[in-house]
């Protein structure tokens, strides 16, 4: 089975796309509804945060984790790589996040070497994406925004409102001016804005899509490791797991997941 | 010592009022903010949190909890009291919310009997308000309306924006055409944009100041019950406990209290 573990919503953006691109496989949504967002956590929290889950999902049976959410991928994702894989030389588990894969994607993409990069607080402050970019270029040059509204804003169904398109300008102002021709969007929950996103940034800068990049990274990686895969059940499960209320985690959720979410329970992880 | 839970910054504006009210008293200031914001969590999830933070406070000596968050107010308070004080029959120890002295004030500053309140979605779905209201005046009329933007907004330094400005006049339309005299803010945040809502509102509109209300109901209790009184300490001390980072909270938490935060540790509730 897939775990696919977010703070909240967020991840069922990338979990849909991996619906799409590998239907076959068994998946375990967790979603942390309940200390949701994550994205102005410190540290210290987020480790606590994220071994939970980590231990939960491998508990419930899942082989392979994918850390959908940009803020957790960002901070802990090498913390809990390191506890719960390479301290105990264990190789048939894997613990994934996403933004490798984004990272690739645009280090591929850019032909100015300028590539922007738009997170929660939390992400843009780790410069996870910077060192993952320089890493793989060390010519990218990359420009870093936080938006730390773009969550509740969307949350709260506000996204096709002139506010939000207002404050997604201001947000985008310096990162307009920086010769970009390429964009991260760094949490899943902003491609709900990608049209307003193209839209401001203007034809010359490629708006990447995450959903679509990390379900094929995904793809890639389940190629090249047989080891992982083949451990992988197949019998059509998609079960859903939230820390707060399951009956509204249906409701918002399902926008999320642009098709109804039927097998939610509630979990306890503290 | 008096302890003051909250769910993050927000109680830290009623907490200023005590200080200058009631300076003689010690207290024990408790923000959740590794679970913070409370305001869309489901009862099941607030009740937990809850219990937390009144057993850690118990435990360090607090013999007068105030929970100053409305989200935790409105929702878990009598269970709270239920579960810790009457059903053990504990008559030394109190909790008391902030619903109570704010209805109290709007019921008797009101003439046309027409009052208005805004807060979180957990806040205005639980009715504790409306129900608060009728109980003191079945002939008062309470008009409701959510607004959980506004507390990403304040705490991302956006009040004084325009766009802050265009979301709070959407949130108050339905209000301004309800012959309202008196609006109570039901978030401890929402002191933030007092400015904000009385120019909206307009000069018929009494906007009630959250701090000075619950200082002085405080106040009023305290000499009425000085079995409670009398087991408080009095020795100048002013604890601050987050559930996130000390740092950050000492930041933003000192703008909340409009006074250099000091003696401020991390705590673990969960």
């Amino acid at each position: 089975m897939i775990g696919v573990f977010d703070s909240g919503y967020g991840g069922l953006t990338i979990l849909k796309d991996f619906l799409k691109e590998l239907p076959e496989y068994d998946y375990m949504y967790l979603g942390d509804n309940a200390r949701a967002p994550y994205g102005n956590r410190s540290m210290e929290t987020l480790i606590g945060f994220g071994e939970q889950a980590v231990e939960y999902l491998f508990d419930q049976g899942c082989t392979l984790i994918i850390v959908a959410c940009n803020t957790a991928s960002s901070t802990v994702l090498r913390h809990l790589q390191e506890k719960y894989l390479r301290s105990q030389k264990v190789t048939d588990r894997k613990i994934l996040g996403v933004i490798k894969p984004l990272a690739e994607a645009a280090a591929k993409q850019t032909k100015n070497l300028n590539i922007g990069v738009v997170g929660t607080n939390s992400t843009i402050n780790s410069k996870a994406y910077e060192i993952e970019l320089n890493h793989l270029n060390p010519k990218i040059k990359v420009f870093s925004q936080a938006c730390p509204l773009l969550v509740p804003l969307i949350e709260e169904h506000w996204h096709k409102k002139p506010e939000t398109r207002m404050i997604l300008k201001k947000y985008l102002r310096n990162l307009k001016g920086s010769n970009l021709d390429t964009l991260i969007l760094g949490c899943t929950h902003y491609p709900f804005l990608y049209k307003e996103f193209t839209k401001i940034m203007g034809k010359k800068v490629q708006v990447l899509k995450p959903g679509e990049i990390v379900a094929k990274s995904l793809k890639d990686y389940l190629q090249r490791h047989p080891e992982i895969e083949t451990r992988l059940t197949r019998t059509g499960k998609h079960i859903f797991l939230t820390t707060d209320n399951p009956e509204k985690f249906k409701k918002l959720g399902s926008e999320f997941l642009e098709q109804p979410i039927k097998n939610i329970q509630k979990c306890n992880l503290a």
